[in-house]
């Protein structure tokens, strides 16, 4: 045979669950997208079609569905964490279980009354995590995806090379926006180390973020998104590597001359395609970098 | 020839523009996206091609642009109205104007320091208006889409008609979500009316809404959709009608009984397709429907 | 109480079916996504949360897959016909239906071998067709969308009216390119008359249809809708009367000039947003418009 | 500094050309959409916001079309071979140059007469590619995404594993569905090797594909999916790696006994999520892996 097989996984992707626990008349949400991915000894299934070594991902789904009422939902991480070693150590084909989780945020409904079961879906960013686990060490990679951001001023490019295809005017105040795509890796990686607040963590790491991205007085979006990994790694102690995929997302000024009008930084055209693509790791220093380049959504 | 022409329109959809007004270090964002569509005195574009009577969609759009410079950006209806009546008035063979916006709201993101400047968008729901001119009265339907709301509890359905094909076993306590698309018509049509509050109008509708949905008992969600219309229409003198399409988002009881688990209302699957939709038009008495069947948006 | 319920329809929306029949060895695929919406006697539901008059969803979605075996599909609009029909007849507080079928065409995959069960997603244009029934006559309008065409020459736009805001330039040689969105109505209403023949009606509209969007000279996009809507007319004597929705697909010619090259018609850039959006009903002579001026998908 | 600076890479995104080759009345289109992302001595503009090294994003963009003037486009892989190039002989910092490419494929439209200039998308698979060069060596990673396809015989699933959350039943005769994503690298990386003929090969790979496909009798997705990859190795000798990432489009037999009809594999329900994902990579005796186990799109 002239072929074989090379990396390989498998598993039940987009599991939406659903969790409501009841604190008397209020009630708490946990709304995850779960995809579970397994692989190990597969060599057979490829090979000769033989299933008796695969687990099937209708029952990856089913334990999903069973270990949001075992285990609860505490977060999405911890949640991840119980899955994958449940794969990993139930299933001797089984070497390594990823998992991964999108989550969805709701706020509540103020109602005049006492009743706390009403909800309203946040909107904004996407949360994400990812878990692998291969039966001795855990990679934890959470982030998010969606959110939206712009500066109105405080942004500046100009001083770039100029060859023959160059058109450009330099700007020395435009606005400043993308859709953050980020990743950051957390420094937990053993069952004897004290796990992090999962919770807590991912707060205060948007919160830095943000704040970076209003703070930094930019000359590229190179510098502020940067700025925005470097405030990560400088405040959370608990992360070792952030990555970010951030799109440009170009306004551009509209001529108003030739309807004899001035346009003062005033009036933007938001433009789809092209947009510029920026991407870039930050690294704690002495570690090395395990997050892909290419950041994939869930 | 046997075939002749019937409605018409044209335009230029999806016009993305964004207003900066800087108030001192304080900017302030509008984010729009307006479609504009004319009609009238457009046969012959139409059987011979002569576009002798056809302001380019291209102008339309110049004029979107500029006239967020020369009139600002209120709101979403004031501007529309600014231009229908613009198209309407200086374009004889224009009789009709439908301008149709879809807003972005954003939160301005808190900084240590004391600038103004940056936002982060808001993602929850779009809101709608469309504004329409003859040249004589106005009408504006304002409204919203991609609001997901969720009660994780006092919600029915039981008690419906059963024939050969129905296996559905009646639910006394169920999650009832939708993704909540609305509309609202204003009474106002004339010059000579005092306008209303267009903002105020915005936040006080959605908040009507939302508390409606919230403190609803339900037994079917056109109940709940018909108190969400009414509550609106009692509370605001300035609306007369109210259309809704309210998909049910259907989130199912996980069966975990093959595992020896008991599901108390605790675990959900979220489902996407096939769903329940429901539409009504609530109406104030005395009045007649004018929003279309069929929403469509933007 | 102040307020009254206007129109109202509800149903299950969405029902993915896929019916294979086997013809010895040879397999036929239909692959539809069906949505029910039934309206009538259903003021109680909205006013008191009575289900008594109410089918569930539920029981709508199943008759959809109990139709698929018990009377095959033939085609959408027969489909179509028969899910109408027994709504109607037979559930007394339901007085109208109104059944919408998107349908996903397949190509086979060659094989060497004989087998005939492979086949391959054709992923062109989506067809569709919306039934409605009221227990007498019948309106059935089928249609196409995200059908995508070019004529890369014959087309010009020259001669329009400038006003204040007008820049653009005039095009005696441009890229005419647009999305189909068609629908159109039979003058098929009545059981006594002899029903059409589905498939081979949509067949022939298709091709009449881009027939004459290939060979007119287009001096405008409304004119090469209107032929593109006569055309039907006069070939098909089963249609009175087509609604096009077309979005003008920007073509621009990229200005090389800085770069020294001559862009002779030959490098656009494809343009996203904003668009033209040009709308327009044909009607047979001596019929009237019965589809609605927004057409929606579905 | 506690932090440093990791991969990180620029440019622009889904530049848009579409190139009208005129032979006569007989046009010919190519439809992209081109990625650029450059890499290279780029810390300073992440450290202090110099752009000293910076080739703005826009005259990437700029590039594209002027090279599509300039050296047209013969194929997408040839297209980005000429920039790759470009990017990394031009400009000094920049050391590696990453260019993808998404092509749409056109139709002709029958006519009667004899223009050649009328053209219908085909809408089925989107074709990509990838090209990357560092100045020495080339790597091209082909691919293509979105193309649906289905056996609706010829495929079980049993014998597989049962463990305490198993509740799947055996299946012997079922349908399988997939929407295929794939990736195929050549061995082609070096300017003295000769060039694959890159047009003939995408279109036998896409055949031979297809083929292995349909003539698999399947007992799991992962041995149709070995099948597919190994038949490609098998016969087009200018391809060492293949992947493939094939989400398992499930496609339920509806349980139609509660209303007294038998459902013998005619009436199926095609489900949306969650969904089976299968992965793999498939190589040559004596190759290694180095396309990516997560595949991006474009």
């Amino acid at each position: 045979m002239p072929t074989f097989l090379g990396q390989n996984q498998y598993g039940k992707a987009e599991n939406r669950v659903v969790k409501i626990t009841r604190d008397g008349a209020t009630h708490h949400i946990k709304d995850l997208n779960v995809s579970v991915s397994l692989s190990g000894d597969m060599d057979e299934v490829h090979y000769s079609g033989s299933n008796a070594n695969v687990l099937p991902t209708d029952t990856t789904k089913n334990t999903v569905y069973a270990f949001a009422k075992e285990h609860g939902i505490e977060s999405a991480e911890q949640f991840g964490i119980h899955l994958a070693r449940h794969f990993v150590t139930s299933q001797e084909p089984i070497r390594t279980a990823r998992i991964r989780v999108e989550e969805y945020a709701w706020d509540r409904i103020a109602v005049s009354g006492e009743a706390e079961h009403s909800f309203v879906r946040k909107g904004q960013e996407v949360r994400l995590t990812q878990i692998t686990y291969d039966g001795t060490s855990w990679e934890v990679v959470s982030g998010l995806k969606d959110l939206v951001v712009m500066n109105s001023t405080d942004s500046e490019f100009w001083g770039y090379v100029k060859d023959t295809y160059t058109t450009l005017k330099e700007a020395h105040d435009r606005i400043l926006a993308t859709e953050v795509s980020g990743r950051w890796r957390f420094n937990w990686s053993d069952d004897e180390q004290p796990m992090p607040d999962w919770e807590t963590s991912y707060g205060q790491v948007r919160q830095h973020m943000l704040q970076a991205f209003a703070e930094t007085y930019s000359l590229s979006l190179q510098q502020t998104l940067y700025q925005m990994g470097a405030r990560i790694i400088d405040n959370r102690g608990e992360i070792d590597e952030v990555r970010f995929s951030l799109p440009n997302k170009h306004h551009f000024l509209v001529d108003l001359e030739p309807f004899g009008l001035k346009n003062d930084n005033e009036v933007y055209f938001a433009a789809d395609r092209p947009y510029g693509l920026i991407e870039a790791t930050i690294l704690r220093d002495g570690c090395e970098a395990r997050i892909p380049v290419d950041l994939t959504n869930l």
